[in-house]
C-alpha cells in the first residue's frame, strides 16, 4: 500500500500461553501489549492476570510522591542508576495527571528519564489518571502486577502530589518516599496531615538550598509528636548532582513497616475486583450508561427516587 | 436503678411515618437519631432516605475547605450569622478528620461553633472520617438529604482538606470555597492543582496580615492562565472581626456554575448505591467479612488466586 508504514505494529498474539511466555521471556513488545490492554480492561486482560499471578509476589514496590517540581523524576532516574549498578531489574510507572497546572513540567521530568532508555534492565511507563481531580489510573495494581511478573524486581511508582493519589499509592507500595524541598514553601506546618502519614521515608532534595536545615529540624520535630506505626527515615539528597541516592536506596532496604499490610492490601483489592464483576455482570444483564443516565436526569429533576430506582436496577441479579 | 442518669434516652420512634414527620416538623431529636441511623447505616435508613427524599432538591450545599487553622470554622460561624439575619435556615456538617496532627485544633475551633446553639435556626453536626487518610465520611451525602428534608435551605459542608476530601467535596457541593491566608507559606505555586480546580471561591482570610496583596495578585495571575469552566471569585475577609463575609456570601450566592451538574451528580451516587447494594446482596447470600479475610490471607501467601477467587464468588449471585 502506497504510504503505508514501514514499521508495520505486529499482529496481537492470538495464544493466552505463548503471550504469558513471551512477556516472561523478556519480550518488551509482549509486555508492552499487556500492559495496554490491562489498562483497557480488554477482553483479555483477566486471563493474563490470572496466568500471570503465580509469577508475583516478590517485588518491592517503591512509592515516590511530592509536589510538582520537587524533583521527583531526576531523583527516580538516579535511583534507576543505583538499582541498575546492584544487577536489579527495575520498573517506572509514572501517573501523570492530566491538570493543565502541571502537564508541562511532568512532560520535560519524563524527557530525563530517557537516559535509561538503551537499558533493557529499565522499563518505564507513563500511565495518565482519569481526570484531573488526582488518584491512580484505574488498573494501576493491575499494571504493576504484569511489571512483576515480567521479571521487574523493583517496581517504582511516582506521582504527583495531586489530590488523592498520594493515599491511593499508600495502600499499594511497600514503601513511600515523600519528596520535599527548602525552596518551595514546604513549610512542616502546612504539609497535608494525611500525607505526613503517608510517608516512610522524607527525602530532603535540593538539599544545597538555604533552609534545608531548618526543614530537617522542623520534620524531627514533628515526627517526634506524632504515633507513627514503622519508623521514619530522613535523607537529604541533590538529585541534578546524583547527590544522597545510594542513602535513600539504603533507607528504602532497610524500611520494612509496610510488608506486612499484604493481607490487609488483597482484602481491599478483593473487596474493588467483586465490585467491578458485579458491575459487568448488571451490565451484560442488560442495564445500560443510557439507563443510568436517563434515571440520574430523572432523580435530579425529581421525578425518580434514587433510592427505590438503586433497588429495583439490584433486584434484576437473581437470589 | 440507683445511679441511673436523671436524663434517659427517649425510645426511638416505632413508625417511619411518624418518625419522618417529626423531622418535617422540626423535632431536633427526630432529626439528631435520623442522622445516627444514617451514619450507621442502620436497618432504617433506606426506608427513611427513601420517604424523606421527595423533600429535598432545592437546598444549596457550600463547600469550604482549606488548611488547618485557616480560620474555616470561625469564617462559617459568621456565614451562619449572616445567613441567619436574612431568616434562612442553615445545617453545618463538619467533617473532621481524626487525624493525631490537626485533631486539637479542630476541637479548639468547634468549640467556637457553639454561639450559634440557642438558636433553632441553625444546626451543627459533626462526623468522623474513618481512618485518617482523608477523604468524607461514607454517608455524607445522605446525611445532608436528611438535613435538607427537615427543612435547611443552606448547608455548609466544612472539611479539612486533608487527603481526597476536598475531592469529594466537589463532587456534591454546589458551590467550593477554598480558604487561604497571607501567613501559612500558601505560596500558589505549592497549592496543590487539584484544590485549585475544585476551588469556586477563594477566600482570602487573616487579610489583615502582611502578603495578602501578594496572595491576591499571585491567585489573579495564576486564574488567568487557567482554564476554568465557571467564573472564580476572589473575596477578603478577617473571621474573627467579621470582615468581609457579606461580601463572601455574595460570592457564594451569585455563582451557579455547579448547579448543572445535578444530572451528573446523581450518575455517580446511583453507581455507588449500585455497588454497595450488590455487595450487601452477596453478604446476605453467605459470603463473610472472615471468607474474605481467609481468602486474601492466602493470595498474599500465593496459594490462592485473586482472580479466581473474585470470579467465583461473584458466579454466587444468579443470572
Amino acid at each position: 500500500m502506497i504510504g503505508a508504514s514501514t514499521h508495520p505494529q505486529p499482529a496481537p498474539p492470538t495464544d493466552l500461553d505463548a503471550w504469558t511466555t513471551s512477556i516472561r521471556n523478556g519480550d518488551r513488545r509482549a509486555l508492552a501489549r499487556a500492559l495496554t490492554e490491562v489498562e483497557n480492561r480488554g477482553p483479555r486482560a483477566d486471563g493474563l492476570l490470572r496466568a500471570l499471578f503465580s509469577f508475583t509476589g516478590k517485588a518491592r514496590r517503591l512509592g515516590v510522591t511530592g509536589a510538582p517540581g520537587a524533583g521527583k523524576s531526576t531523583l527516580v532516574s538516579g535511583l534507576c542508576t543505583c538499582l541498575r549498578q546492584s544487577g536489579e531489574q527495575v520498573a517506572v510507572v509514572a501517573v501523570d495527571p492530566t491538570s493543565p497546572f502541571t502537564g508541562g513540567s511532568i512532560l520535560g521530568d519524563r524527557v530525563r528519564m530517557q537516559s535509561h532508555h538503551n537499558d533493557p534492565g529499565v522499563f518505564i511507563r507513563s500511565m495518565a489518571t482519569r481526570g484531573s481531580l488526582g488518584g491512580l489510573a484505574p488498573a494501576t495494581d493491575d499494571v504493576m502486577l504484569v511489571l512483576e511478573a515480567a521479571g521487574y524486581e523493583q517496581i517504582v511508582i511516582e506521582t504527583v502530589g495531586v489530590g488523592q493519589a498520594e493515599v491511593e499509592v499508600a495502600k499499594l507500595a511497600s514503601v513511600v518516599s515523600l519528596v520535599l524541598t527548602p525552596s518551595m514553601g514546604d513549610d512542616v506546618q502546612t504539609l497535608k496531615a494525611g500525607i505526613m502519614e503517608i510517608a516512610d521515608v522524607f527525602v530532603i532534595n535540593k538539599a544545597d538550598l538555604p533552609g534545608a536545615d531548618r526543614l530537617q529540624t522542623e520534620l524531627e520535630g514533628m515526627l517526634s509528636l506524632a504515633e507513627t506505626q514503622s519508623p521514619v527515615a530522613i535523607v537529604r539528597t541533590v538529585a541534578t548532582e546524583g547527590k544522597g541516592i545510594e542513602e535513600w536506596l539504603q533507607a528504602l532496604r532497610t524500611h520494612s513497616g509496610r510488608e506486612r499490610n499484604q493481607t490487609l492490601y488483597w482484602e481491599g483489592r478483593l473487596f474493588d475486583m467483586i465490585r467491578r464483576r458485579l458491575m459487568e455482570k448488571l451490565m451484560v444483564s442488560g442495564l445500560s450508561q443510557d439507563e443510568i443516565q436517563h434515571s440520574a436526569a430523572e432523580i435530579a429533576a425529581r421525578r425518580a427516587n434514587p433510592y427505590e430506582v438503586a433497588d429495583e436496577i439490584v433486584a434484576r441479579l437473581g437470589n
